[in-house]
Formats: C-alpha cells, sequence, structure tokens
C-alpha cells in the first residue's frame, strides 16, 4: 500500500505514444505475471487472505516518535512524524496517544492542526482535542470544514460551547449547522451533505458542464447530478459518469440512473446504510417531509454508517454499550455494569432452580460435577443460533413470511445437535462415572436443552425486534437465562426421579 | 422510500424559471418546514433511529403472490409480483422461498430471468437458481453480465460445470473472468472491476472528455479516472466531479486527489474494505507484483467486502461458521457441531475442575447452587471485553503502541467491576443462607475471576491475532473455558480451604 501524492512526478510526459497505449477505456487487462520488484510498493505482499495485514496499521514508530517530540517540545520532530499521514491517520494517532501527550501535542500544533483531522477522530477524544485547542485556533479550523463535518464536531458539545463554536462560522454556513443539529443524530438528516449540484432534467449535458465550469464553489466530491422539478423535488440522478461519456446536447434525463431511493430526512441511519449496500447506490437524495430536496448522501458516508451499525451490534450482543478503546476505566465500568447486574440477576434465577434439588445433589453429588456441562452446551448452541437471527433480522432477510420455516429450522437443528451431543456426553458419563442410569438422565436433558436453546435463540430476537427494540440489546443475556433454567431443571429434575 | 424510475415524468419543463431557481451548485439548503402531505412518498415515515424501517424489507404479499403464481403456473401474475422489483430485491425473493417454489419459478420465467439477480444472491441460493437454469438461458444470461459479476457465479461451480458457462462466454470476455479466477477468494483480484478508465496525467479535460464521447463501451459507473505513466503504472486519480467543473486545458494531474492507495492484487478484502472505510476512497487502483495496473475497486464493492466482513466477525465471535439462512438443516448441524465439539471438551474440563472439590459439596451443597454464579459473572464480562478487543483489533485500533495500557485498562476494569460484584454477591448469600465466612469465600473469588476475565477477553484475542489466526475466531470458546475454569477453582478451592 503506497501514497502517490500529487507530487508524483509521471514519468510519461515524454512520450507521444504513451498516450494511446495507456488510455484504455472499457480495457481488459493484460494477463498478471510476476516480474522485477516494483518501485512503488516495496513491502512484500502477504497473499493469505485472512491473514491481518499490518500495513494499514499506524506504524508504531510514529506513535513513538510523536511521543517523544511531545515530552521534548520537539516541533520540527512533531510535524516530521506527521507530515506523511493523512488525516485519518492523525487522528489514529491521537486516539493512541495518552491524554496529557495528547493534549500536549494539540497545543504544540496550534494553528498548524489540519482541521479534517477533526472530523476523523472519535467522540470522547474529539471532545478531549476541542477543548485542548485554543478558541481562535478552534475557529479558524472550523471556517475551513463542510457544513456536515462542523455538524460532527460540535454535536456533542454544550449549548455554551456549542454558540461559541458556531460564533466563528459565516451566518450562512451557520444557519446549515444549527439546521442539521434540528435532527436527531444518527438519522439521516445528521448524514447528508448540504451542498450537492441539482439541475432541471430538461438541461443538456452541454448546459450542465458549462454549468459547473462556471460555478466556484462546486462541491469537491459528488457522483451523481440530481434532477429536481420546479417544485425543488428530486425526479432523477444522472451520474456524472454517464454525462461525461455522453454528447453535448442529450438531455440528463435520457442519462439518468435507473433507480433512485428517496431517502427521508428522518429515516435512521442503519436503513440508509442497508439501502446504500442492498442497491449499491452512489448517491440519494434525502427530502423534507414535502418531498423537496434538502441534502444528498454519499456513498462514502453509507459505508460509515455501516461501519457503525456492524460494530453497535456486535457490541450489543456481548453485552457492551456505547463503548470506545478511549475510554477510561471509570466510564467504562460504569458502561458495562447495567449488563453485568442483569447477568448477576439471571444467575441467581438460574442458582435457585439448583437450589430447589440441593437434596438431590447432596445424594448424587456427580450431579453437582456434570450439571454444567448441560447449561455451558445449551447456552453455546442458542449463541449460534441467535448471531444468525440477529444478522438475518439486521439484513432483512427474516421476515414474516420464512419466520415459521426459520423457527422450524432452528427447532429441528437443535433436536439433531441435541441427540448427538447427547450420546457424546452419555459416553462421556459413563467413562466417567459407569452410572447408565445417569448417562440416560444428562442425554435426556442434552436434548431438551438442545432444542430450548434453538427456539430461545431465534424467538427472543424475533420478539425484540416486534417490540420495537433492537433485537441484538440484551438478546444474550435473555438467551442463556433459558438455558441454564432449562438446563439445570431438566437435568436435576429428571434425576431426581430417575435416580432417587 | 419510493423508486423514481426513468419513467417518471418531469413537470418542470414547460418553466423555464425552474432551471435558474432550480441548478443550485454548492447550494444551501432551505430550512425544513412541515408541509403538505408529498405525493412521491406517500408512507408516513418513522422517527425513531433505533426502531427498525419496514420500508426497505421485502414486502411480505409479493412473496406470498409469487408462491401462489408457481402453485397455478400463471407466468402473467408472477411478472405483475415481479415487475416493481429491483433486482437485489427479486434475489431476496428468491431466498425468502422454498427450494422448490424457487425452482418452479426459474423454470418459469426462463430466458426472462434478469441476468443481474444472479448476482445479487447468496452462494448457496445462486448454486440452486443455476442448476435450475436451462443451460441455453444460463449462457444468454451469463453472456449480459460484467466479467466481475460473471466470477462471482461461476467461483464456487465443479470445473466441469465452470467450463460450460464459461464457453458461452466471448474469448475476450473468457480469458478475463479465467484471470480473476486465478486470484484467491476474498482478494483484492477478485472483487476488482477489469473495464476502467485510464489516461495518462498530461491529456487535458478537453482530450478526456473527447476520448470518452468516443468510447461505445465506457463503464456504466466509475468515479475516477486513472492516471497512468507509460508502463501502465498508477500514478494519480482525476475524479469525476473535477473534471467535469475544470475548463477544457486543465491537465488532469492537476485535478488528481491528494490520496491514491494502490492496492495489490492479492490484498485481503477485508483489509481493502478497512482502507477504503479509512480514507473515505471512492475508488482505487489495483496493481501486480511489478506495480501494473490490473483493475479498479469502487467503494460500492467495498461497502460489500465491509458488510461480509462485519458479518464473519459477528459469527464467528459466536462461534457460527461460514452460514447462511438458506442452508439446510444438515448443513447448519454439520457447521455449528466443530464449535459444540469444542464447547464440550471445555466444559468437560471445567466439570474436572468440579469434581476435585466433590468431597466439599458433599458437605456443603450451598457450593454446588453458587458456584455457577461466579462463572456466569466472569464469562460474562470476558464476553464483553472480548467484543471490545475484536472490534479495536478489526478497525486497528488496538495495536503494539498501546496494547500495555489496554491491557492493564481491562484487568483494572476487572478488578473495579469485581469489587462491586462481590460485594453485591456477598449481599445475596448472606440473605439466602446467612453464612458470612462462605460470603468471603464467594466475594474473593468473584474477584479473582473478574480480573482473569478482563485479561483473558483480551489477552486471547491479541495471541491469537499474533499467531495469524482471525482473534473472532475461536476466541469465545478460550475464554469462557479460563473463565469456568478459574470460577470453578477459585470458589470450590477457597472454600475447601476456608470453610472445612
Amino acid at each position: 500500500m503506497t501514497d502517490a501524492g500529487p507530487d508524483r512526478k509521471p514519468d510519461a510526459e515524454d512520450d507521444p505514444h504513451a498516450a494511446d497505449r495507456a488510455a484504455v477505456a472499457g480495457a481488459d487487462a493484460e494477463t498478471p505475471e510476476p516480474e522485477t520488484p516494483k518501485p512503488e510498493t516495496p513491502e512484500p505482499e502477504t497473499s493469505e487472505p485472512e491473514t491481518r495485514d499490518d500495513e494499514w496499521e499506524l506504524d508504531p514508530n510514529v506513535v513513538t516518535a510523536a511521543t517523544e517530540a511531545a515530552e521534548t517540545q520537539d516541533r520540527a520532530a512533531l510535524d516530521a512524524a506527521l507530515a506523511p499521514l493523512h488525516a485519518a491517520d492523525v487522528a489514529d494517532l491521537f486516539e493512541q496517544l495518552d491524554h496529557d501527550t495528547r493534549d500536549t501535542v494539540v497545543r504544540m500544533l496550534g494553528s498548524d492542526l489540519d482541521p479534517e483531522i477533526l472530523s476523523e477522530l472519535e467522540d470522547d477524544v474529539r471532545d478531549d482535542v476541542l477543548a485542548a485547542m485554543e478558541p481562535a485556533h478552534l475557529a479558524a479550523a472550523v471556517r475551513e470544514l463542510d457544513a456536515d463535518d462542523v455538524v460532527y464536531l460540535v454535536e456533542d458539545l454544550d449549548e455554551d460551547q456549542q454558540g461559541r463554536v458556531l460564533e466563528a462560522l459565516e451566518p450562512v454556513e451557520r444557519i446549515a449547522v444549527e439546521q442539521s443539529l434540528q435532527y436527531p443524530e444518527y438519522t439521516a438528516g445528521r448524514m447528508m451533505r448540504r451542498d450537492f449540484v441539482a439541475a432541471p432534467p430538461f438541461w443538456t449535458v452541454g448546459q450542465m458542464i458549462d454549468h459547473m465550469r462556471a460555478d466556484d464553489d462546486l462541491p469537491d466530491q459528488f457522483h451523481d447530478v440530481v434532477l429536481v422539478d420546479a417544485a425543488m423535488k428530486p425526479v432523477g440522478l444522472a451520474p456524472l459518469s454517464r454525462i461525461m461519456g455522453a454528447g453535448r446536447d442529450r438531455r440528463l434525463d435520457e442519462l439518468q440512473r435507473d433507480l433512485m431511493e428517496i431517502i427521508e430526512v428522518l429515516e435512521p441511519q442503519e436503513d440508509v446504510a442497508y439501502g446504500f449496500n442492498q442497491y449499491h447506490m452512489a448517491s440519494a437524495p434525502v427530502v423534507d417531509d414535502s418531498g423537496r430536496l434538502l441534502g444528498v448522501i454519499h456513498m462514502e458516508d453509507a459505508m460509515e454508517a455501516l461501519d457503525e451499525e456492524a460494530d453497535e451490534d456486535l457490541k450489543r450482543l456481548s453485552g457492551v454499550g456505547d463503548e470506545s478503546l478511549s475510554d477510561k476505566v471509570l466510564e467504562i465500568t460504569k458502561l458495562r455494569f447495567p449488563w453485568l447486574v442483569v447477568n448477576l440477576a439471571t444467575a441467581v434465577l438460574a442458582s435457585m432452580v439448583i437450589s430447589q434439588f440441593d437434596a438431590t445433589i447432596q445424594q448424587i453429588v456427580a450431579l453437582a460435577v456434570l450439571m454444567p456441562i448441560v447449561a455451558s452446551m445449551g447456552g453455546n448452541a442458542a449463541t449460534q443460533t441467535l448471531a444468525v437471527a440477529v444478522r438475518a433480522l439486521a439484513t432483512r432477510d427474516l421476515t414474516a413470511s420464512n419466520m415459521r420455516r426459520l423457527v422450524t429450522r432452528e427447532a429441528v437443528v437443535g433436536l439433531s445437535n441435541g441427540l448427538i451431543f447427547a450420546l457424546l456426553v452419555a459416553v462421556v458419563e459413563v467413562v466417567w462415572y459407569g452410572d447408565a442410569l445417569l448417562a440416560g438422565v444428562i442425554a435426556a436433558a442434552m436434548v431438551i436443552n438442545m432444542v430450548a436453546a434453538g427456539l430461545a435463540g431465534i424467538l427472543i430476537p424475533i420478539a425484540l425486534d416486534k417490540a420495537g427494540a433492537d433485537p441484538a440489546l440484551a438478546s444474550g443475556t435473555f438467551v442463556t437465562t433459558v438455558t441454564d433454567v432449562v438446563g439445570f431443571f431438566s437435568f436435576l429434575g429428571l434425576a431426581g426421579l430417575v435416580l432417587l
């Protein structure tokens, strides 16, 4: 992975034929063959798809260099360390520094801190960095950012601080930011960009190109021109790639995409991300209640949202809230506490089930030894089903139409795995204790608990989803409660009936 | 969410002023105000960001309609049901139908089956559908697809079937597909598109536009022109939005992006997806060993890869392999079996720990009742840490630079949560059994196990990562083994020492 910045010198300029050879539109590439080592990408590449590639990882030497520069207040060394980094990488570096070092670095950079870094930082670090910046530098930085990045910067600040930052903006820009802040976080209104290019559908390619050339304030990056009617309602999207390939007299609406998904401004970012991925969209217009165009969401923003939502699902499924790597011990302890309390309550519930059978256990201690196996296998099987169900709900693949079939399938899978593991665990028991009756009891309990695991693993997230809750949230705890209770109850209960 | 297809009539055509009002490049949008209900988007929109929005979900009535049409062999009804759907939605529909109905639908559609549907299907369903299609129809469909979609279609077929499909292609196209198939799955070589637009950096905007207009075979959708030198090595990316806004005599290299990440053809798709999201790239050139341009990856492809990788992480963390919703009971049972076997082994290990203390348990049955609480709390705390660590490794935020700090932090969080829950569980014990000594034992065991949980939760994924394995894979089982063993051993061991 190498950067080829704008300073890289093209070396084909003196060869007029190179143009014809190289300008391949719709080319079929040549056969790849190993050749001489290439100068642009000196690192040897791994060929294992599943091996993590450290080339994308921030070089630890950069972190060390930045830390040392901060300690010695060596501005030149700091600049040298940061110079080769993209703003997103500097943001990663800031996230890796400890709090005091980060503050020192921010103060050392002063007005030279690239504003783009601010919009790449994760929430807590961003707030720390904003607090460490001189107000004048912050104001200058904010003026350089696009409105959507400013919104991200200030959304978590209290009203006072927010007001001070917004004062630095031009009135037009400030109004745009304030309007965006009116939409709830994690909605299309917060994701959309307010600088977009729109045109009437009857414009020609020539008119469009002339208009864009005359405009000094074009957005730097966009993929489609939004075609709008007289009421500013989006009626189509014309991709730049088609406009550029068409003659000057073609109308834009002849070039428009087959599909345009219109996003309503309050639509959750999760749904927007899903839509972009489902339909491979490059951009989508965002409209207000009356259908008028307010902004445009780009695929880049949707990809970020998709990543955020995946992060949230994985963490919620594991009982972790909105936690980040930069949180301090106290914050993390607080964030994880509620889930552990819920788990304590359910663990006590499972213990109560066990205590109903304490006389049985006293007579046959082997029951105490073996009972965690039944509970643990159930918990594991349920977690498997749960992961599949949560993902299927997130990707809209588990619907009213196939729900019955999928629930039945999970029960059957639970039954068949239950039968297999009943046999295995019975063998283990016979080898260990040599008690055929007890082997029968644990085998029966295993079958019961594995079926319960399959059903709980799919029905609980479905129920949470129907109730309007996030199916990933708390599912894990509910599901393992079911398998613990059913596991202990069926094993100890059957043992009491059969063995005493 | 509404589709505005190309058949939608723009209604501004007769108003010449509309053009001036509507063509807003870099516009600040107007204040959003609720107005009259809008005609384009009739459904009322939910305003809760976390509520799942069913608008993106496939309408169950469509599934019912398609199923009925298949049963009655009513082709007109089938067409009516499918007509409003995007190819991606038809693919979702196919995935929801049961196997026989799906085959019937595929046969009824015959040569009218939109080839795009094939490239949207998930693996198993795709293979079923390919098997159900007449060879002649399949051949015709394949000829309509881009090379990268054909690759996706045939990659899992056996060599015979693959050969038959590829025979249908034009020789040039077939060679492209065969070349792509030489790269391992889940690498950049499989993700890239081989039809791209490249030009020498000294070309002007005018030359570029004229060249594109003259080319009948432009890719339908792309975001950047790849600037290449005489040796076909990428030296920059010129975004279409900048080319379109620039005068005809500007050179392309004056318009190029600050950042171009060059992807090597064997780079894992996980890393490619990470890079696109980190740097908000619209496209990136893919090169061979000698640095020559082979293809281009678009953000759309990277987003799909990001989604696949998130899916994999979540499922692996829950002990589910490469499983999909359309798998049959036997397949699922087989896929989940290995994880359950590992879990059985570790559960037996935990039971062996318990059996060391069976004499103690016989004397104090309360130990059997309470011991699952210690194990369960440890397992839960470890799962929380694990989720955070796995995500941090996936996003390259847990690195050599901050590893020591983060491991220490997890140990401290484990200690502080351990102290809190030691107190809580001691209170529970006193209320329940009124035994102060036993309360002290369970409290001490809780602290020990929570610290072990924090350490295991972060150290095990780090160790797997260092060993070149996926940290999500198998972490869960290892981690809960640690907390089960430590939990039972510390609780029962301390009880034996203190209480007997």
